[in-house]
C-alpha cells in the first residue's frame, strides 16, 4: 500500500508501506474497509511535519498523516448493519475504548484510550484503503459531495464548540480567529442560532473571506479596533452572548472576556502550548461560564444533516485540491501557509 | 380615542373610549407613550369574539381587542433612557410584577400577577396609542418593518418554545400543527439548529405553505400516512430529536412521543380544555423530557435581532391587512377561518 | 448449578439447572465470575411470579428470577484491571451493546439491546455464580455490607431519577408513594439537596416508616388530607419545586402538577399499563419540565459512594432476611404483600 | 442612629449617624423596617478597614460598615404582604434594580445597578435600624437563631456556588480554602449530593476544623502533600468531579484542574486581583466546565430552608461574638486574624 509517510520531523515520502497492509488484512466482524477518496490537510498534520511533535505526541517511527477523510465503503465485517459495499462515507479519526468509563459517560472523546489517525503512534490515511469500525462510519447522502464530506473532520470542532456553548436562537456571536476552525465555528454558531456572529483577525484577506460567507458574519480587524468596544457597541454596551477563542493564541485568549455580556459563555478551542493570563475579576462580574472543548463527539451525524440540509455550507473554505501524486507538494505548500488559502486537499485515484 | 371594543360576545364595535384615555393621561417615568402601526389578529383575540372567554378569563365588560403590535414612540417618561420619540418599536403585550418571586427568577412570564393585553379585564391595542413600560418597548432596527415587528409576538412564542427545547445543531425536528404557531415554530426550529423540520397537518394547502417557507421543512399529511413511520423511516429507526405540538388537539398530542427518538424532548405548545392522554410508557422507554411552555419570556429581542439578519422571515405568512376601520370586517374575516390565510393584520391611520 | 427458577406463571422451583453453568463455563477476556451473597426480591420479579409477564416482556420457557445483587469476585478475565478475586461487589444487571447509539450517547439504560437479569429470555441471579462483565461490576468499601449493596439496584431507580430532576441546594420536595422505590427516592432527594420532602401514601405504616428515615421527610396520608394543600400551605402558596411520581397509579400520576411551584420539575417513575390523564394546561401555566426515567445509568459508583460514605442509609429499609433454601417461600411471602415489609432478601450459602 | 463607622482607612469609631435617620425616615410601600439583632464580620468588611479599598471601590466618605445580618420586623410598608411586625428575618446585602436587563433574566447579583450594604458609597448595617425592600428579606422558622441567621450571607455565597456547579447525588468534591468561604462551601457541596470532599488548606487548624464539620470531609494539607495526589489515589484516578477554588490565591487557583476528572466543573469563587494563570491544556483534555461566581442570587430561602430542617448547621463557624459597644475591638481583633477564629459577630442591643 502507497502512502503518505513523514519519516521523521521535516521528511515526507510517498512510499510503500507493507506492515500496514498486513495489520488491516483481517476485518472485524462490526468493521468496514473504506477506499479514500479525498483527504483535507489540518494544521495539526502540518506540524507534525514542520515540527515533529504536537505537546506530548512525539514522532518517533514513520508515520502516514492525514485525518480528514471520505472515501467509499469496499467491503464490510460480518455483523455490519448499517452499512453496505458502496456506501459513500466519512469516518470519525479517534476510536474510543467503548467499555471505558468515559466513553459509558458519552464522553468518548476525552477517553485516554482513545487512538487517533495520525496522531503517534496510530497512522493516518492518507492511503488507498483503511478499515474502521462501523460505529465511527457514516453514510453520505446523495446531496453531499466527497469534497465536503472531508471538511466534517474540521467542520465537527466547531459544531461542538457551539453544540457546548449551549447557543438560545438570536444570541449574538465572537469568533476570535478567522482560520480555518474560527470559519467553521462562525458557520456553526450561525447555523446553532446566532443572528450575528463578529470574527476578528489581524489578516484583512481572512476577514473578508468570513464576511464572504454570511450577511450575519461582521470582520473586526483588531489590528485597526477594538473587539470588545465594537461589539459592546453593536450590543447598546450589552456585550455578547457567547464568544469562541478559535485563534490560539495567548494574547488573544487573555482577552477573552472583554466583549462577554454577563451571564455568557466563553468557548476556548485554541490549543495553548503554554497557561494562559485569566482575567478571573473580568470573568467573575459576569458569571461567565468557560467551556473548554477537546475535538468533539457526537457530531459526525449531525453535520452530515447539516450539509444536506444546506444549513451550512463549507464550500466556499476549499480553496484547493492537490493529486495524490502531488501529496508532498502539498504539504509544502501547506507549511509555507498561502494567505489566500483555508483548505487544502488531497484526492485519491479511484 | 377609538378603538376596537368587544362589547360582549360576538358584539364587537369600533367606537370612542374615553376611560382608557383618562387612565393613560399620566404617563409614569419609566413609560413610554406608542402611536400604533400595525396589529395582527391572533387566535385568542377571534376566540374571545367568538366565546367570549378563554378558560378562567371570561369577557364581563366591554374591552379592547389586541395584543401583536408595532408602533413609533411619541412621548417619553423622565427615566426613559433606551428610547427617543420617533424610535419605531414593538411591544411585549405582558406586564409582571417585577418584584415577584416568579420575575425575580427572571420566569416573569409566568407570574401570576401579570397584566396582558387583551385578557380580561386588561384592554389591548386595537386603539391609536398606548402607554407601556420602557422595559417591554424593543427597538426596531430599520431593516424590520412594521407588518413583521407586529408578528414578532406570535413569533416569540415559537422562538421561546425552541430555546427551551435546547436544540443542539443538526437535531431532527417534528412540529405538529401548520397553523400560525406552529409555521412559526417550524421556522424558529430551523434558526435554532434542526437540520430538517417535518411539519404535520390534516389540511394540504397549509402543508404546502409550510413546505414553501423552507427547503428545510417537509410536510406530513397525516390524513395520508402515518407521522411516525415517516419520521422514523427518515432517521434510519431512530425518530425525531425533538416533537413540538402546536395543534392544541388532544388526539395529536396523545401521539407525540411515537416519532420521537431515545433522549428526546417534547415541547407543548398548543393549549388544551381537558387533560389529555399520556403514554407514560412510551415516554419512560424513551426517557422523554416534556417542556410546557406559557407565551414567552426574554423573547423579544432575540427575535427582533433574527428578523433583522434575515435567519427568520415572517412575511410570508402575513396573507392580508386590512384598514383600522375594517378592524370588525377583519374579525368576521378571521372568524370564517378562510382555508387560505395565516396571519391577518390591521393597520392604523398614522 | 441450583438456582431459583420461574417455570411459568404461579411455578417456582429451586432445582438444577446445567445450561446456565453451560452458557457461563468460559469467561470473557473483560468479564468476572462472582459468588453471590445477597439478592434482593423486587416487585417486578413478583409480578413475573404472579402475572407471567410485564408489559410486553413475557416469561415463555423457564427463567431463573432475580437482579438485586451482591457477592464475591471469584475469578478474573485475562484483560480485567480494577478487580481481582476477593473483591466484594455488587453488580448492575443491565447490559447494553457498547456500540449502540444509546450507549454511545451514554444512554446505555436506554439502549433497545439491552439485556437486563429476570427480563425474558435473560436469566436472572437466584444462583450461586454469575458471569458478568468488569465495565457493570462495582468494587464495594468495607463499610458496605453485603445486604445494603444488594440495595443498590433500587436505590439506583431513586437516584437517576433525582439526577435527572437537577435538584438545587434547599429544593422541596414531593415524593408520591411510599413503596420501596418511593422511600429510596426520598432518601435520594435529601441527600441531592432538598431541605424537605413530602411523601404521599395512603397506608398509615409506611408513611410511618418514611417518617422515621429523616426528620426532613413529612407524611402525608392522601386518605385524609389534600396533598396539594398540604404543600402550598408549607410553601407559602408556591409549592414544591420537585414532585417524583412512584405510586404507578394512574389516579396519583393524573395529579402531579397540583402541588408543583412555577418552573418546576416533575419525575415520571412509576410504570404505567396504559396511557394516563395529563393536565396540559397545569403544567403549561407552571412551564413544568416532565422527566420520564427508565430504570438508571451511570449512578452504581454513586450509590455505593453515598452509602460508603453515610449520605444514605437503607438498611431501615430491609425488614426480612430468606435463607436460599426457602426462596420459593420467599416469594410466596412477597407475593401477599404483608403490610409490615419493605424489601425482603435471600441470603445465598457461601 | 448609633453606627460603626469606617471614617477612613484604619480609622473607626462607634457613634451617631443622622443623615441615615434622615434618608430612612419614610419607609417605602413596600420596604420593611428592621431592627438589627445579629451582624458578622466578613473579610471585606475587614478589608476596607485595613485598605481603605477593594478593587474599583474606594472608601471616599465615611461609611458604615457591615453586611451579614439578622433582626426583627418593627414597622411595615403600606403593600407588604408576606411579612409582618415582629417577625425575625434575615437580608440579602444587595438590591437591584428590579427592571434592569440582568434582572429580568433573573441575573440580579449582575445587575451593574446592585446597591450592596457597606460598599462605597452605600453603607451597611452596623447600627440599630435599617429600612429594607420586603422583597430582599426573608422570615426565619422558629428554629433557626439569630446568629446561625446573620450566618445566612456568606453561607449563600458557598450555596450559589454548588448551585452553579449543577452537583449530581454521590460526586466527589475538593474545596480549595478552608476559610468561612470555603468551610461554608465544603458543606453546601455535602448537602448538595457530593458523597465526599476533599479541602485544602496549608493551615492544620483550618483543617482540623473542616474534618470536624462531618466526617465526608477530608482535609488536605497542602504544605505537606499533593491535592492532585491524594484526589486521583482516592478516585481509582479518575480525580473530582467538581473543584471550588476559595482561595483566592493565585498559586492555589493556576492549579485547579489537577486534580479535575474528565468532563468536571471548576468553580472559581475566591477573588483575585490580577489575572491569574489558567492551565488551557489541562482544561481541554478534561473538557472542563468553569463557572465564575458573583456573590448569590435566588439562594437566601434555600439557605434558610436547609438551616431550618438541619441539612447545614452553621453554628461551628460561629467561634466569637461581641457586643455592639466592642464592635471597634471586633474589628481590630478580626484585622490581627487570630488563628483560632473563623467566623466573629457582633449583637446588637435589644
Amino acid at each position: 500500500m502507497r502512502a503518505l509517510v513523514l519519516e521523521q520531523r521535516g521528511v515526507l515520502s510517498l512510499r510503500d508501506v507493507p506492515a500496514v497492509d498486513a495489520a488491516e488484512a483481517l476485518l472485524g466482524p462490526r468493521d468496514v474497509r473504506v477506499q479514500l477518496h479525498t483527504v483535507g490537510i489540518c494544521g495539526s498534520d502540518v506540524h507534525y511535519y514542520t515540527h515533529g511533535k504536537i505537546g506530548p505526541f512525539v514522532v518517533r517511527e514513520p508515520m502516514i498523516l492525514g485525518h480528514e477523510a471520505s472515501g467509499t465503503v469496499i467491503e464490510t465485517g460480518d455483523e455490519v448493519t448499517s452499512l453496505a459495499v458502496g456506501d459513500r462515507v466519512c469516518m470519525e479519526p479517534g476510536i474510543p475504548d467503548p467499555n471505558s468509563r468515559a466513553s459509558r459517560l458519552g464522553l468518548y472523546n476525552i477517553d485516554p484510550a482513545v487512538r487517533f489517525w495520525a496522531t503517534p503512534p496510530v497512522h493516518g490515511i492518507l492511503r488507498p484503503t483503511c478499515v474502521h469500525p462501523e460505529a465511527f462510519t457514516y453514510k453520505l447522502p446523495g446531496s453531499v459531495g466527497f469534497a465536503e464530506a472531508a471538511m466534517v473532520e474540521p467542520l465537527a470542532v466547531g459544531v461542538h464548540a457551539v453544540t457546548k456553548a449551549r447557543i438560545p436562537p438570536g444570541n449574538i456571536g465572537v469568533v476570535m480567529g478567522a482560520g480555518p476552525i474560527g470559519l467553521v465555528t462562525a458557520l456553526a454558531a450561525l447555523a446553532a442560532g446566532c443572528a450575528r456572529v463578529f470574527v476578528s483577525d489581524l489578516s484583512a484577506p481572512k476577514l473578508a473571506l468570513a464576511e464572504s460567507l454570511s450577511p450575519s458574519i461582521s470582520g473586526v480587524d483588531v489590528g485597526r479596533e477594538d473587539l470588545a468596544e465594537r461589539v459592546l457597541k453593536a450590543t447598546e454596551g450589552w456585550g455578547a452572548d457567547v464568544v469562541f477563542e478559535a485563534t490560539g493564541s495567548p494574547v488573544a485568549a487573555a482577552r477573552v472576556f472583554e466583549p462577554l455580556a454577563p451571564g455568557g459563555c466563553v468557548v476556548m478551542i485554541g490549543g495553548q502550548a503554554e497557561p494562559i493570563r485569566y482575567d478571573a475579576g473580568a470573568a467573575m462580574v459576569r458569571e461567565a461560564r468557560v467551556e473548554n472543548v477537546f475535538r468533539y463527539a457526537h457530531v459526525f451525524p449531525r453535520c452530515v444533516a447539516m450539509l444536506a440540509s444546506g444549513a451550512i455550507d463549507v464550500r466556499p473554505l476549499i480553496t484547493r485540491t492537490f493529486a495524490f501524486e502531488e501529496s508532498v507538494l502539498a504539504f509544502e505548500t501547506a507549511a509555507a501557509a498561502p494567505p489566500g488559502e483555508v483548505k487544502m486537499q488531497i484526492a485519491l485515484p479511484q
